[in-house]
Protein backbone atom coordinates (compact mmCIF):
# COMPACT_ATOMS: atom_id res chain seq x y z
CA UNK A 1 0.00 0.00 0.00
CA UNK A 2 1.35 3.66 -1.23
CA UNK A 3 1.83 6.35 1.33
CA UNK A 4 -1.89 8.49 1.78
CA UNK A 5 -1.11 11.68 -0.42
CA UNK A 6 -0.13 14.18 1.83
CA UNK A 7 -2.88 16.52 4.09
CA UNK A 8 -1.16 19.70 5.53
CA UNK A 9 -2.99 22.61 6.92
CA UNK A 10 -0.83 25.82 6.73
CA UNK A 11 -1.11 29.48 8.81
CA UNK A 12 0.49 32.36 8.09
CA UNK A 13 0.49 35.15 11.04
CA UNK A 14 2.89 38.12 11.82
CA UNK A 15 5.69 36.66 13.40
CA UNK A 16 5.22 39.58 16.11
CA UNK A 17 1.96 37.97 17.15
CA UNK A 18 1.15 37.12 20.88
CA UNK A 19 0.08 33.30 19.89
CA UNK A 20 3.78 32.76 17.96
CA UNK A 21 5.50 33.72 21.31
CA UNK A 22 3.68 30.84 23.01
CA UNK A 23 3.67 28.27 20.10
CA UNK A 24 6.56 26.04 21.06
CA UNK A 25 4.34 23.43 21.53
CA UNK A 26 3.29 23.67 17.97
CA UNK A 27 4.49 20.98 16.40
CA UNK A 28 4.85 22.80 12.47
CA UNK A 29 7.55 23.41 10.00
CA UNK A 30 8.28 27.13 10.72
CA UNK A 31 9.44 29.34 7.49
CA UNK A 32 10.14 32.51 7.84
CA UNK A 33 9.03 35.81 5.44
CA UNK A 34 9.61 39.59 5.12
CA UNK A 35 6.93 41.47 3.54
CA UNK A 36 8.21 43.52 0.37
CA UNK A 37 4.63 44.65 -1.02
CA UNK A 38 0.77 43.92 -0.86
CA UNK A 39 -1.45 44.89 -4.39
CA UNK A 40 -5.54 44.44 -3.95
CA UNK A 41 -5.80 43.27 -7.54
CA UNK A 42 -9.69 42.56 -7.23
CA UNK A 43 -12.40 43.46 -4.71
CA UNK A 44 -11.68 44.25 -0.96
CA UNK A 45 -8.27 43.45 1.19
CA UNK A 46 -8.92 40.39 3.28
CA UNK A 47 -5.46 40.58 4.96
CA UNK A 48 -3.25 43.23 5.93
CA UNK A 49 0.94 43.44 5.69
CA UNK A 50 3.12 46.05 6.20
CA UNK A 51 6.59 46.42 3.83
CA UNK A 52 9.24 45.37 6.38
CA UNK A 53 7.07 42.79 8.50
CA UNK A 54 8.37 39.99 9.17
CA UNK A 55 5.78 36.80 8.16
CA UNK A 56 5.59 33.22 10.05
CA UNK A 57 4.29 30.21 7.73
CA UNK A 58 3.22 27.34 10.03
CA UNK A 59 3.11 24.04 7.49
CA UNK A 60 1.39 21.32 9.87
CA UNK A 61 0.52 17.28 9.21
CA UNK A 62 -2.91 18.06 11.31
CA UNK A 63 -4.73 21.34 11.89
CA UNK A 64 -4.40 23.33 15.02
CA UNK A 65 -7.54 24.40 17.11
CA UNK A 66 -7.94 27.40 18.03
CA UNK A 67 -4.71 29.04 16.64
CA UNK A 68 -5.29 32.89 16.76
CA UNK A 69 -3.96 35.68 14.85
CA UNK A 70 -4.03 33.76 11.71
CA UNK A 71 -3.69 36.44 8.50
CA UNK A 72 -4.38 33.39 5.97
CA UNK A 73 -4.99 29.98 6.35
CA UNK A 74 -5.83 26.78 4.15
CA UNK A 75 -5.04 23.04 3.70
CA UNK A 76 -4.16 20.75 0.72
CA UNK A 77 -7.36 18.62 -0.76
CA UNK A 78 -7.28 15.92 -3.37
CA UNK A 79 -7.11 17.24 -6.76
CA UNK A 80 -10.41 18.56 -8.34
CA UNK A 81 -9.60 19.21 -11.81
CA UNK A 82 -6.40 17.42 -12.75
CA UNK A 83 -6.25 14.28 -14.84
CA UNK A 84 -3.79 11.36 -14.45
CA UNK A 85 -1.68 12.48 -17.09
CA UNK A 86 -1.76 16.09 -16.03
CA UNK A 87 -0.66 14.83 -12.55
CA UNK A 88 2.03 12.38 -13.82
CA UNK A 89 2.99 15.30 -16.00
CA UNK A 90 3.19 18.11 -13.21
CA UNK A 91 4.85 15.91 -10.83
CA UNK A 92 7.44 15.11 -13.59
CA UNK A 93 8.62 18.68 -14.75
CA UNK A 94 7.37 20.86 -11.39
CA UNK A 95 10.06 23.11 -9.53
CA UNK A 96 10.29 21.68 -5.91
CA UNK A 97 10.27 24.42 -3.00
CA UNK A 98 13.15 26.49 -2.64
CA UNK A 99 15.90 27.20 -0.07
CA UNK A 100 15.13 30.48 1.50
CA UNK A 101 17.77 33.21 0.88
CA UNK A 102 18.42 36.60 -0.65
CA UNK A 103 17.12 35.53 -4.39
CA UNK A 104 14.28 34.00 -2.89
CA UNK A 105 10.76 35.54 -3.42
CA UNK A 106 7.49 33.95 -2.11
CA UNK A 107 4.20 35.64 -3.48
CA UNK A 108 0.50 34.64 -1.48
CA UNK A 109 -2.34 35.29 -3.38
CA UNK A 110 -5.52 34.40 -1.93
CA UNK A 111 -8.54 33.82 -4.19
CA UNK A 112 -12.25 34.33 -3.83
CA UNK A 113 -14.86 33.01 -7.06
CA UNK A 114 -18.14 34.14 -6.97
CA UNK A 115 -21.76 32.60 -6.69
CA UNK A 116 -22.20 31.80 -10.46
CA UNK A 117 -18.68 29.72 -9.95
CA UNK A 118 -20.05 27.25 -7.66
CA UNK A 119 -23.05 27.03 -8.99
CA UNK A 120 -21.57 25.46 -12.17
CA UNK A 121 -21.31 21.65 -12.34
CA UNK A 122 -18.23 19.83 -12.36
CA UNK A 123 -17.80 19.63 -16.04
CA UNK A 124 -18.92 23.31 -16.68
CA UNK A 125 -16.06 24.17 -14.56
CA UNK A 126 -13.17 21.81 -15.52
CA UNK A 127 -13.46 23.09 -19.19
CA UNK A 128 -12.65 26.10 -18.28
CA UNK A 129 -9.12 24.46 -16.97
CA UNK A 130 -8.44 22.78 -20.55
CA UNK A 131 -7.68 23.71 -23.79
CA UNK A 132 -10.71 25.07 -26.32
CA UNK A 133 -10.70 26.75 -29.68
CA UNK A 134 -9.54 30.32 -29.14
CA UNK A 135 -8.52 29.75 -25.71
CA UNK A 136 -5.51 27.81 -23.75
CA UNK A 137 -7.18 27.56 -20.61
CA UNK A 138 -5.57 27.26 -16.82
CA UNK A 139 -4.01 24.02 -16.49
CA UNK A 140 -2.13 24.64 -19.93
CA UNK A 141 -0.98 28.25 -19.38
CA UNK A 142 -0.06 26.92 -16.06
CA UNK A 143 2.07 24.26 -17.18
CA UNK A 144 4.58 26.55 -19.21
CA UNK A 145 6.13 27.62 -15.98
CA UNK A 146 5.62 24.61 -13.45
CA UNK A 147 9.57 24.38 -14.12
CA UNK A 148 10.62 27.71 -12.75
CA UNK A 149 7.69 28.50 -10.51
CA UNK A 150 7.42 26.13 -7.44
CA UNK A 151 2.99 26.32 -6.78
CA UNK A 152 0.60 25.32 -3.85
CA UNK A 153 -2.98 25.79 -3.74
CA UNK A 154 -4.52 25.64 -0.33
CA UNK A 155 -7.81 25.50 -0.15
CA UNK A 156 -10.34 27.75 2.32
CA UNK A 157 -13.77 27.97 1.79
CA UNK A 158 -14.99 25.01 3.90
CA UNK A 159 -13.25 26.20 6.63
CA UNK A 160 -15.26 26.70 10.15
CA UNK A 161 -13.47 29.69 10.33
CA UNK A 162 -15.75 31.02 7.31
CA UNK A 163 -12.59 33.31 5.92
CA UNK A 164 -13.34 35.63 3.02
CA UNK A 165 -11.64 33.86 0.60
CA UNK A 166 -12.06 30.49 -1.28
CA UNK A 167 -8.00 29.61 -2.19
CA UNK A 168 -4.64 31.00 -0.70
CA UNK A 169 -2.65 30.09 -3.58
CA UNK A 170 1.51 30.27 -2.59
CA UNK A 171 4.52 30.51 -4.79
CA UNK A 172 8.01 30.56 -5.11
CA UNK A 173 10.77 31.37 -7.26
CA UNK A 174 14.02 32.78 -8.01
CA UNK A 175 13.92 36.55 -8.40
CA UNK A 176 15.53 36.48 -11.40
CA UNK A 177 12.19 34.42 -12.82
CA UNK A 178 10.14 37.74 -11.52
CA UNK A 179 9.33 38.35 -14.95
CA UNK A 180 8.01 34.99 -15.75
CA UNK A 181 6.04 35.06 -12.51
CA UNK A 182 4.39 38.37 -13.68
CA UNK A 183 3.99 36.61 -17.40
CA UNK A 184 1.96 33.97 -15.34
CA UNK A 185 -0.38 36.23 -13.33
CA UNK A 186 -1.39 38.34 -16.78
CA UNK A 187 -2.06 35.16 -18.62
CA UNK A 188 -4.06 33.56 -16.02
CA UNK A 189 -5.78 37.17 -15.81
CA UNK A 190 -6.01 37.43 -19.59
CA UNK A 191 -10.03 36.57 -20.00
CA UNK A 192 -9.44 35.64 -23.17
CA UNK A 193 -6.10 33.29 -23.05
CA UNK A 194 -8.26 32.09 -19.60
CA UNK A 195 -12.62 33.27 -18.84
CA UNK A 196 -11.86 31.12 -16.02
CA UNK A 197 -10.94 34.53 -14.24
CA UNK A 198 -13.80 36.26 -14.83
CA UNK A 199 -15.56 34.54 -12.08
CA UNK A 200 -12.74 35.96 -9.67
CA UNK A 201 -14.07 38.72 -7.18
CA UNK A 202 -11.57 38.85 -4.84
CA UNK A 203 -7.62 38.46 -5.24
CA UNK A 204 -4.83 40.58 -3.09
CA UNK A 205 -0.90 39.58 -3.94
CA UNK A 206 1.14 39.65 -1.07
CA UNK A 207 5.08 39.86 -1.88
CA UNK A 208 7.57 38.35 0.24
CA UNK A 209 11.31 37.29 0.57
CA UNK A 210 11.72 34.13 2.14
CA UNK A 211 14.57 34.31 4.67
CA UNK A 212 14.59 31.55 6.67
CA UNK B 1 -27.86 37.65 -10.12
CA UNK B 2 -28.95 34.09 -9.02
CA UNK B 3 -28.71 33.47 -5.20
CA UNK B 4 -25.75 31.57 -4.32
CA UNK B 5 -25.87 28.08 -4.00
CA UNK B 6 -27.01 26.74 -0.65
CA UNK B 7 -24.03 25.98 2.29
CA UNK B 8 -25.06 24.60 5.10
CA UNK B 9 -23.33 23.41 8.40
CA UNK B 10 -24.90 20.39 9.85
CA UNK B 11 -24.32 18.41 13.18
CA UNK B 12 -25.94 15.53 14.89
CA UNK B 13 -26.17 15.50 18.77
CA UNK B 14 -27.73 13.31 21.24
CA UNK B 15 -30.75 15.13 22.62
CA UNK B 16 -29.31 14.43 25.92
CA UNK B 17 -25.89 16.26 25.27
CA UNK B 18 -25.61 19.23 28.01
CA UNK B 19 -24.33 21.04 24.92
CA UNK B 20 -27.92 21.24 23.43
CA UNK B 21 -29.53 22.27 26.92
CA UNK B 22 -27.38 25.58 26.21
CA UNK B 23 -28.10 25.82 22.79
CA UNK B 24 -31.03 28.07 22.35
CA UNK B 25 -29.27 31.36 21.31
CA UNK B 26 -27.63 28.88 17.81
CA UNK B 27 -29.62 29.74 15.16
CA UNK B 28 -30.33 26.47 13.35
CA UNK B 29 -33.29 24.49 11.75
CA UNK B 30 -33.65 21.84 14.58
CA UNK B 31 -34.71 17.92 13.66
CA UNK B 32 -35.41 15.38 15.81
CA UNK B 33 -35.64 11.84 15.69
CA UNK B 34 -35.48 8.62 17.35
CA UNK B 35 -32.59 5.90 17.13
CA UNK B 36 -33.63 2.55 15.90
CA UNK B 37 -30.51 0.75 15.41
CA UNK B 38 -27.22 0.89 14.06
CA UNK B 39 -24.54 -0.98 12.42
CA UNK B 40 -21.32 -1.31 11.52
CA UNK B 41 -21.17 -2.56 7.75
CA UNK B 42 -17.23 -1.81 7.06
CA UNK B 43 -14.13 -1.16 9.26
CA UNK B 44 -14.75 0.57 13.30
CA UNK B 45 -18.08 2.21 14.48
CA UNK B 46 -17.34 6.04 14.75
CA UNK B 47 -20.52 7.04 16.68
CA UNK B 48 -22.72 5.33 18.64
CA UNK B 49 -26.09 5.59 19.10
CA UNK B 50 -28.37 3.32 21.57
CA UNK B 51 -31.58 2.20 20.27
CA UNK B 52 -34.60 4.40 21.55
CA UNK B 53 -32.23 7.44 22.27
CA UNK B 54 -33.07 10.62 20.87
CA UNK B 55 -31.16 12.37 18.29
CA UNK B 56 -31.23 16.11 17.39
CA UNK B 57 -29.83 17.89 14.37
CA UNK B 58 -28.89 21.19 13.53
CA UNK B 59 -29.07 22.70 10.25
CA UNK B 60 -27.08 25.64 10.24
CA UNK B 61 -26.15 28.23 7.44
CA UNK B 62 -22.49 29.15 9.64
CA UNK B 63 -20.56 26.66 11.28
CA UNK B 64 -20.88 26.77 14.68
CA UNK B 65 -17.22 27.21 16.60
CA UNK B 66 -16.81 25.04 19.48
CA UNK B 67 -19.61 22.97 19.32
CA UNK B 68 -19.29 20.06 21.93
CA UNK B 69 -20.76 16.63 22.24
CA UNK B 70 -21.03 16.38 18.23
CA UNK B 71 -21.65 12.61 17.01
CA UNK B 72 -21.83 13.53 13.02
CA UNK B 73 -21.08 16.54 10.85
CA UNK B 74 -20.24 18.02 7.78
CA UNK B 75 -20.82 20.70 5.29
CA UNK B 76 -22.18 20.77 2.14
CA UNK B 77 -20.37 21.57 -0.83
CA UNK B 78 -19.97 22.04 -4.66
CA UNK B 79 -20.43 20.03 -6.99
CA UNK B 80 -17.65 17.42 -7.56
CA UNK B 81 -18.35 14.99 -10.16
CA UNK B 82 -21.76 15.50 -11.56
CA UNK B 83 -22.25 17.02 -14.81
CA UNK B 84 -25.00 19.60 -15.47
CA UNK B 85 -27.25 17.06 -17.50
CA UNK B 86 -26.89 15.02 -14.40
CA UNK B 87 -27.45 18.25 -11.98
CA UNK B 88 -30.68 19.23 -13.62
CA UNK B 89 -31.73 15.94 -13.91
CA UNK B 90 -31.15 15.06 -10.58
CA UNK B 91 -32.78 18.42 -9.47
CA UNK B 92 -35.98 17.79 -11.68
CA UNK B 93 -36.66 14.30 -10.28
CA UNK B 94 -35.47 14.16 -6.83
CA UNK B 95 -37.88 13.54 -3.99
CA UNK B 96 -37.98 16.63 -1.63
CA UNK B 97 -36.96 16.35 2.38
CA UNK B 98 -40.13 14.64 3.92
CA UNK B 99 -42.36 15.59 7.00
CA UNK B 100 -41.47 14.45 9.90
CA UNK B 101 -44.44 11.62 10.98
CA UNK B 102 -44.86 8.11 12.23
CA UNK B 103 -44.14 6.88 8.82
CA UNK B 104 -40.93 8.66 8.37
CA UNK B 105 -37.54 7.10 8.29
CA UNK B 106 -34.29 7.97 8.01
CA UNK B 107 -30.58 6.99 7.63
CA UNK B 108 -27.39 8.46 8.37
CA UNK B 109 -24.34 6.51 6.91
CA UNK B 110 -20.65 7.93 7.84
CA UNK B 111 -17.90 6.85 5.18
CA UNK B 112 -14.78 6.76 4.94
CA UNK B 113 -12.66 5.98 1.62
CA UNK B 114 -8.74 4.59 1.89
CA UNK B 115 -5.60 6.50 0.78
CA UNK B 116 -5.83 5.05 -2.46
CA UNK B 117 -9.22 6.77 -3.46
CA UNK B 118 -7.55 10.05 -2.72
CA UNK B 119 -4.55 9.39 -4.50
CA UNK B 120 -6.27 9.26 -7.60
CA UNK B 121 -6.57 12.35 -9.99
CA UNK B 122 -10.05 13.54 -11.01
CA UNK B 123 -10.66 11.58 -14.10
CA UNK B 124 -10.01 8.33 -12.67
CA UNK B 125 -12.45 9.41 -9.77
CA UNK B 126 -15.46 10.12 -12.11
CA UNK B 127 -15.18 7.36 -14.37
CA UNK B 128 -16.37 5.77 -11.30
CA UNK B 129 -19.23 7.28 -11.40
CA UNK B 130 -20.40 7.20 -14.85
CA UNK B 131 -21.33 4.20 -16.67
CA UNK B 132 -18.99 2.02 -18.84
CA UNK B 133 -19.10 -1.67 -20.08
CA UNK B 134 -20.07 -4.47 -17.32
CA UNK B 135 -20.86 -1.53 -14.39
CA UNK B 136 -23.56 0.66 -13.95
CA UNK B 137 -21.80 2.71 -11.95
CA UNK B 138 -22.46 5.47 -8.64
CA UNK B 139 -24.75 8.19 -10.56
CA UNK B 140 -27.02 5.83 -12.83
CA UNK B 141 -27.63 3.63 -9.94
CA UNK B 142 -28.76 6.79 -7.43
CA UNK B 143 -30.55 8.01 -10.31
CA UNK B 144 -32.98 5.00 -10.43
CA UNK B 145 -33.97 5.63 -6.47
CA UNK B 146 -34.25 10.00 -6.51
CA UNK B 147 -37.72 10.15 -6.89
CA UNK B 148 -38.25 7.70 -3.60
CA UNK B 149 -35.16 8.48 -1.71
CA UNK B 150 -34.50 12.12 -0.39
CA UNK B 151 -30.55 12.36 -0.27
CA UNK B 152 -27.68 14.85 0.75
CA UNK B 153 -24.01 14.78 0.93
CA UNK B 154 -22.33 16.53 3.21
CA UNK B 155 -18.38 16.70 3.85
CA UNK B 156 -16.48 16.13 6.41
CA UNK B 157 -12.68 14.69 5.43
CA UNK B 158 -11.45 18.38 5.45
CA UNK B 159 -13.21 20.13 8.57
CA UNK B 160 -10.53 21.19 11.32
CA UNK B 161 -11.57 18.31 13.71
CA UNK B 162 -10.20 15.55 11.34
CA UNK B 163 -13.52 12.91 11.82
CA UNK B 164 -12.87 9.50 10.95
CA UNK B 165 -15.35 9.74 8.28
CA UNK B 166 -14.92 11.76 4.67
CA UNK B 167 -18.56 11.74 3.94
CA UNK B 168 -22.08 12.02 6.09
CA UNK B 169 -24.60 10.11 4.06
CA UNK B 170 -28.09 11.40 4.11
CA UNK B 171 -31.40 9.80 3.11
CA UNK B 172 -34.93 10.04 4.02
CA UNK B 173 -37.84 8.30 2.90
CA UNK B 174 -41.27 6.23 3.26
CA UNK B 175 -41.17 3.54 5.60
CA UNK B 176 -43.38 1.86 2.63
CA UNK B 177 -39.77 2.68 0.57
CA UNK B 178 -37.19 0.80 2.90
CA UNK B 179 -37.11 -1.90 0.85
CA UNK B 180 -36.12 0.39 -2.21
CA UNK B 181 -33.48 1.66 -0.16
CA UNK B 182 -31.91 -1.11 0.96
CA UNK B 183 -31.52 -2.37 -2.75
CA UNK B 184 -29.93 1.18 -3.55
CA UNK B 185 -27.66 0.56 -0.78
CA UNK B 186 -27.15 -3.15 -2.10
CA UNK B 187 -26.44 -2.17 -5.67
CA UNK B 188 -23.87 0.75 -4.14
CA UNK B 189 -22.23 -1.90 -2.61
CA UNK B 190 -21.84 -4.46 -5.60
CA UNK B 191 -18.51 -4.05 -6.40
CA UNK B 192 -19.29 -5.01 -10.24
CA UNK B 193 -21.93 -2.94 -10.80
CA UNK B 194 -20.08 0.03 -8.83
CA UNK B 195 -16.49 -0.67 -8.78
CA UNK B 196 -16.05 2.69 -6.53
CA UNK B 197 -17.10 0.49 -3.34
CA UNK B 198 -13.83 -0.69 -3.23
CA UNK B 199 -12.25 1.97 -2.22
CA UNK B 200 -15.03 2.41 1.08
CA UNK B 201 -12.73 1.09 3.81
CA UNK B 202 -15.15 2.15 6.72
CA UNK B 203 -19.16 2.46 6.45
CA UNK B 204 -21.91 2.76 9.52
CA UNK B 205 -25.42 2.61 9.34
CA UNK B 206 -27.61 4.72 11.78
CA UNK B 207 -31.24 4.15 11.32
CA UNK B 208 -33.70 6.50 12.44
CA UNK B 209 -37.27 7.85 12.76
CA UNK B 210 -37.89 11.46 12.07
CA UNK B 211 -40.37 12.39 14.58
CA UNK B 212 -40.36 15.95 14.80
Amino acid sequence: MLAPPPRNWVYFLNSAAEELRHSAQISARRTHYVVESSVVVRGESVASMVAGAELTRLFCDSPIAGLNDVLLAGSSQHLQYANAAQRDHLAAVSAKEFSAGATTRAVIIPIRKNAAWWRLAHDERLAFFNPSPGKEGHTTIGERYAGRIFRQLLHARYDAAKPPYDFVTYFEFNEADTSAFTALLGELRDETLNPEWRYVEMEQEFWLRKVG
